[in-house]
């Protein structure tokens, strides 16, 4: 992993500000939009469909998540995704939990047939899709970043692995549900063209900001206040590295 | 500014412990929620159409926040307006976003034309409802507060600006709407002919915790918990103030 | 109490991880996943009628708080209620403000009479329901457990009071709510025979662990931080008193 990359990607998030739209869980909203005003991006989460499109398309990225569905929140995902693709706008889909329940995992399928930039799930979520990550990744056309105690990531031809990140990130609610709107704040600053070293970067950027968290804060409740100041002090200083000495 | 009228509204939240129902978006519940108990105030958040009216006409306060909304309760809002005009409680409109969904702007013109007690917005949102302040404030017989790194406060007649705040209160999601329902607490506690003095002492005691929060944590995270710990802390000491010596 | 039979329920928290699905209000949402993931508990809180009996089937305990009712939430809670009976899985009731709104009354009295596993309410939410604690234990088959300055539990024959937990607890919203959460934790891993106890320790746990953290964080925001840490140092402690030396 070239950390210089992941930096220089963060500071493009610094100087542009861009507007990540988010059709996420109730449970991970709060969590989910300071990560994205930590790392420098501006979030917003209307699901009403009478405005949803207006947000997506005034956007540079749109994130959806599958958790706490209804239908109404499925007409405004749909919504946001087709103003998504009008607009050529990047959208990520994170397909929470589809492991555990069926009805879930079909309307994943729907969606992944729609051929999202990016999809990021856990080792059970992403096998329950029935491919493995390489195949997923090129039927959907899709980056695919499986993500653990070591993330994989991959677009179908090319493939990276990290070994960031540390275990009390799985003990914070949405952290993992928080990193893939920080993914989606990456890809808003990266060319098509960019996006898969994008996702790297965001990912990279997440677990190391985790491991120096978990240093400072050994317990779950200071550690999710935490990873957000050292996220915002990484960005400040990738901006100060962007300026004349 | 009087810095002893903030604190004699603030020490008064704390001798009453007004009630205050919240109609808000999902991203900022618990913030708001968090807020109004550090301050003295007791919050509740149904927006079921069977019990809004019976938590707003029991409470001293209503907030009615347009983030993350759908039709179920815009029906809400619209039942505990009723119920806030008929009890004599004053309400306070924030109207987030306003500026970036033209669905919401009409439909924050629609409460408008019902002479809230008080809008409060940042310049983007107060400019897209297409009049200067003053007159809004005048057209809506409302206290109009444009909050930035200049706070502005108008009834129409009488106008007043603060210089209080730090930029770390922006990116924490959900200051800002919290911060309206702390003006609502304000409210609660000040008869009809001394809440533009609320409303001031209001966004004068949230600017200067921020502040005291900011020195302390310098990090968005630890913001967020640090300001909840200073308005507890400048509100104990308020009504320390007031116990004989 | 037997502060060593609170730690060994909570060891076996530990050790099996049991799945708590949560049916919330969106107010609490993120501290009770928190607070299920510090004791070791893994949360999901769907609430899409579609999957909340696949969702309550595989999980070892149900969570039900009656705060942000609509009525596809009141289909998705009788769905999982049927389901948790079915599978023979202990349902906690938290019927949060059913003092403040008559029809909110109604609606928890229709579900204890479906004899939930627990009922946990503070005094003024218990009395709503019109009858003394032992009374209700006994008419709905429940454990009735009443929380404040001091927690009354009781099945009807047994009773126990517990003198812990500090005043900062209700200055933090949801502590309450997250600690019915808590105590379907603990029951998950209970047989049905020993629920009493179960109830009893998840309080005791909840209680101890806010009177460390008050110690340690005399603001309400660090404070809410700082409980979550203290009970994860619990529970890993809990796990280590069970190894060899």
């Amino acid at each position: 992993m070239n950390e210089a990359l992941a930096m220089s990607h963060l500071n493009l998030i610094q100087g542009r500000r861009p507007a990540v739209h988010c059709l996420t869980n109730t449970v991970v909203q709060s969590l989910t939009a300071n990560m994205l005003l930590a790392v420098g991006a501006i979030p917003s989460m209307s699901s009403d469909i009478t405005e949803v499109s207006d947000f997506t398309s005034r956007s540079q990225a749109l994130l959806i998540n599958l958790g706490t569905l209804d239908q109404a929140r499925k007409d405004a995902i749909q919504a946001a995704i087709t103003s998504a693709k009008a607009n050529n706008i990047p959208w990520i889909l994170d397909p929470v939990l589809i492991d555990r329940a069926p009805a879930r995992l079909v309307y994943a399928q729907e969606l992944i047939a729609q051929e999202p930039t990016v999809v990021r799930g856990n080792v059970g979520e992403i096998a329950a899709l029935g491919a493995d990550p390489k195949s997923l990744a090129r039927d959907s056309r899709s980056i695919v970043a499986v993500t653990g105690a070591t993330d994989f990531i991959t677009d179908g031809r090319r493939e990276t692995e990290l070994r960031v990140g540390h275990e009390l990130m799985s003990r914070v609610t949405g952290i993992g549900c928080a990193g893939t709107a920080v993914i989606a704040a990456f890809c808003a600053v990266a060319g098509s063209a960019y996006r898969f070293d994008a996702v790297v970067s965001g990912l990279y950027i997440l677990g190391k900001t985790g491991e120096i968290a978990a240093q400072k804060a050994p317990g779950p409740g200071a550690f999710a206040a935490t990873i957000l100041d050292e996220i915002y002090f990484t960005g400040q200083s990738s901006s100060d590295e962007g300026q004349p000495k």
